[in-house]
């Protein structure tokens, strides 16, 4: 199992959102939803053994779980739709019970700590770092758990979270990337493990 | 220069799509945008010494200089309505001279074939293909210019005209991948090439 944790600062916590203005008005929920697509999409299939923590503002969270995911397309457009479907339950998820929203998607009360916290006793915890060790010379951990932040860097409070937990700090290249961007580059390190002559 | 020529088979050659359907009624627009976010962009910065060409229908390429653009933003949204803008350029697009819509956009009035032939005097074609050379076995060309289909195969008469250009078959890898999430392996596999120990 891969998981990624994504953090949206700035993400609508309620559904009275536009898909029009994903980038603006509904705090750069683009980005999210394009992570959600990178996780998930092969060319012609959905990658079941992953699962995606996108931490609205970080007072929720939406789990996106691969091997039970329907309705599911690459646009941003679409994928938003199924954030906002999410948080139309808000009122049903009490406490650290999720409620599932449409199949595969579901809402928790809860913000990233508690997300982390939760994740990391299925996985091992991975930091992406600019001076981390390059990835290509580490082998790969059995269910990684990758975290990432949107268009802002991570607060303090974040950073340190993370490194309680983290096992591994790797660096995917010299270039620094969209989270996104990074979660298509942290699939092709796994997926490379052992490809003929990687 | 690191080049991208990516076809669109359904893609619009009118400009009277509506951004809200970029998934459906436009063509699979979508895909050709995240290839153009793929292609350019860095955590926050814009990469320069990128071009993108994107095939629409076999009739006209919309061309995007990264040392020239402005207006880019990495939302699906955002992207199309360039392209859009600069299919209202169409009638101006006579023989093969283009016709700038935007800063860094122009639209050309050519199909595939007459781009690609183009676009390889300029650097060196790398054909993407499940049976090619593991791409971090193979030492990175200088200006590459890799070609992508979007959720269509490519046609037998496209894989013709690459192959007659391409002086390498490379795989980025055992899984098949999306030409957006496809690009951004590029990128990585052409950063890191002398990156620390890589």
């Amino acid at each position: 199992m891969r998981q990624f944790v994504v953090i949206g600062h700035d993400a609508p916590t309620t559904p009275d959102f536009s898909l029009d203005d994903l980038a603006g008005a509904a705090g750069r929920l683009d980005v999210l939803c394009r992570c959600v697509t990178s996780a998930f999409f092969l060319s012609h299939a959905i990658r079941e053994d992953v699962r995606v923590h996108l931490v609205l503002a970080d007072e929720y969270t939406v789990t996106f779980e691969g091997n039970e995911l329907r309705r599911l397309n690459p646009d941003e457009r679409s994928t938003a739709a199924l954030v906002r479907n999410a948080l139309e339950e808000r009122e049903e998820a009490i406490g650290h019970v999720p409620v599932e929203s449409s199949p595969g998607v579901s809402l928790t009360r809860r913000g990233f700590a508690a997300t982390l916290d939760d994740v990391a006793r299925g996985g091992i915890v991975v930091q992406l770092h600019e001076d981390g060790d390059p990835v290509v010379d580490v082998d790969p951990p059995t269910d990684p758990v990758f975290v990432l932040s949107d268009h802002h860097e991570f607060s303090d409070a974040e950073t340190d979270h993370i490194e309680r937990h983290a096992a591994e700090r790797l660096s995917l290249g010299p270039e620094p990337l969209h989270a996104d961007h990074a979660i298509t580059v942290a699939h092709n390190y796994l997926d490379t493990d052992g490809f003929e002559r990687y």
